[in-house]
């Protein structure tokens, strides 16, 4: 867990793209975030104020979240002087770089001499269990894709929000490193041991009410070779009631390998439902959420109204309308 | 990679069960082992000759293999007296063992004097690539069960040897720790990080000559929630042309989860061939493992026979009958 409100570091960021976990943090949990810290020559602005460390100390902040990704995932030589007048001042420090925290000795002393905490959250800090499969109280809702990288994590945060703004029961599970520090909690999945990954996600989503809803965040896919059994760890980890299907129409083949196709809808609505239902029978398949960023607008929803009409589920983009239908949908069920 | 041959260490063995994997290694790779080594009270005999560390030694063993579980897998006391001779007169030390032979100081420190090599096969000792589903030469079979510890690593290694007796180019491929101290390689696949699951199967299976199989132990199952997803990063990662389903007919339910069913045959041919094909669109299901052992030898020729009728496809026990039906059905493919 990690202790919020943050400051979001965001460095000497090169690029906007390249501060896409600070945006995300100030897009989905705004309250997480008392302001930005930009160094010198920092081209990225996720809209908050500039804050210095003691004017975010004073505002409450308690932990100073790398929110940018450096190239090469390494903590440069020249954001370590703030970082350590950071732990210095009593901030903890959060990342999702590859390179980690802990991998730094000048980090690791000045935390140790100050007492905080350096949160790599790559890496589990928890023991997890060997799955038992025995049956939770409450609901959840896992996003499933035709491919990686295709909208999972945002998809399960917009329903998560539709939700909440509807007065609903529900608590967005993440999985990634994104998710976890927009959220402050997490399993880092696909960092753990084999034998505990279905375990991890049953650690994730513990019993619950019964009218209560985990928005699980999805990872990989059935259909990615590199990361199938991921996405197998979650299904059956995460017994899930209700599933959704993300696709991105344009693509031409899977993510990272050439020689492979997408998926249609309807397979992996076939493959995960099959596989669902092994750990919870009343598994259906309750929306698809297509990812139509490279459509222009009358595409989008021409593109949604046929997958709509095929599927006889309701298919939306949660970017471009949000995702209340398939909040409506998990009510309905 | 483990040095053979071995010296097959069963210590103060408490049953013959205990030191199973001692049994395999002596059952399937006779070669690799010079003799047994038992101290007092041993309880559990391979049917190799008892040699002193001096006469394995002299005999030509490089490896003095732990070849028994404890009681709660640890590293006894009582055996640290032979095991840091061992180390002294040259041996390398190999375990399968939950307690690391590497968590023991006294065994560290007498390895680091004499220059020899502690092997703890649970845990991986090289830095695995993320799948890249590159089709590769060569011809792989893999094993896939109903349930989890049916008799897949048999069923393997039966196969291979039938594979090799009749001429056939075959290697069986460890994803164990008991099949890696029976070949002495392998990838220890329940220990690897999530994200290198796939990428560790296709280590382990390399390109090969066209008519060369690998014979992948399998793990887990698909139905089985607990593992579910290291089966199918087995199943992506081996990219086989071919699966046997494992099966055995008395269970009443899936092993640890008393609450799961086991999946029908057809179930796991329809399931692990809809994914398989993600990887390999040539592969096909080719026969039947059945593991008849709570059964008698009537009912079991009764099964066998339903099965292979139901199924169209060969179904033998390979422990009752070999598994030269199977190695058949491969070289017909």
């Amino acid at each position: 867990m990690i202790q919020t409100p943050y400051l979001l570091f965001l460095g000497d960021a090169p690029d906007q793209l390249s501060a896409k976990v600070a945006q995300g943090i100030k897009d989905w949990r705004p309250d997480n975030a008392v302001g930005q810290f930009r160094m010198a020559g920092c081209k990225a602005d996720v809209g908050l104020k500039d804050l210095t460390l003691q004017e975010a100390k004073d505002a409450g902040a308690k932990t100073l979240v790398i929110g940018v990704a450096n190239r090469g995932g390494v903590i440069s030589q020249a954001w370590k002087e703030v970082l350590i007048e950071a732990l210095g001042m009593g901030f903890d420090l959060a990342s999702g770089l590859h390179n980690l925290l802990a991998e730094e000795g000048d980090l690791v002393a000045a935390s140790q001499v100050s007492g905080q905490t350096l949160h790599d959250v790559r890496v589990p800090n928890v023991q997890y269990p060997i799955a038992d499969g025995v049956k939770r109280t409450g609901k959840r809702v896992l996003a499933v894709g035709t491919d990686c990288s295709i909208g999972k994590m945002y998809t399960a945060l917009a329903l998560d929000e539709a939700m909440q703004r509807k007065g609903m029961k529900s608590t967005f599970r993440a999985t990634g490193q994104t998710g976890i520090l927009i959220t402050g909690s997490g399993v880092p999945l696909d960092a753990v041991i084999a034998d505990f990954m279905a375990g991890a996600v049953e650690y994730l989503t513990p019993d619950n009410d019964a009218d209560h809803w985990d928005v699980i965040e999805g990872q990989g896919s059935l259909y990615h070779v590199s990361y199938s059994g991921v996405t197998l760890a979650l299904i059956h980890g995460g017994q899930p009631d209700a599933l959704i299907i993300c696709h991105e129409p344009t693509r031409t083949h899977m993510r990272g390998l050439p020689d492979y196709n997408l998926p249609s809808i309807e397979q992996v609505r076939d493959t995960a439902l099959t596989l669902a239902r092994v750990a919870n029978p009343a598994c259906e398949v309750v929306g698809i959420s297509v990812n139509t960023q490279h459509l222009s607008e009358d595409e989008a929803v021409a593109y949604l109204a046929k997958v709509e009409k095929e599927m006889g589920l309701p298919a939306v983009d949660p970017y471009r309308q949000g995702a209340d239908r398939l909040a409506d949908a998990l009510a309905k069920l």
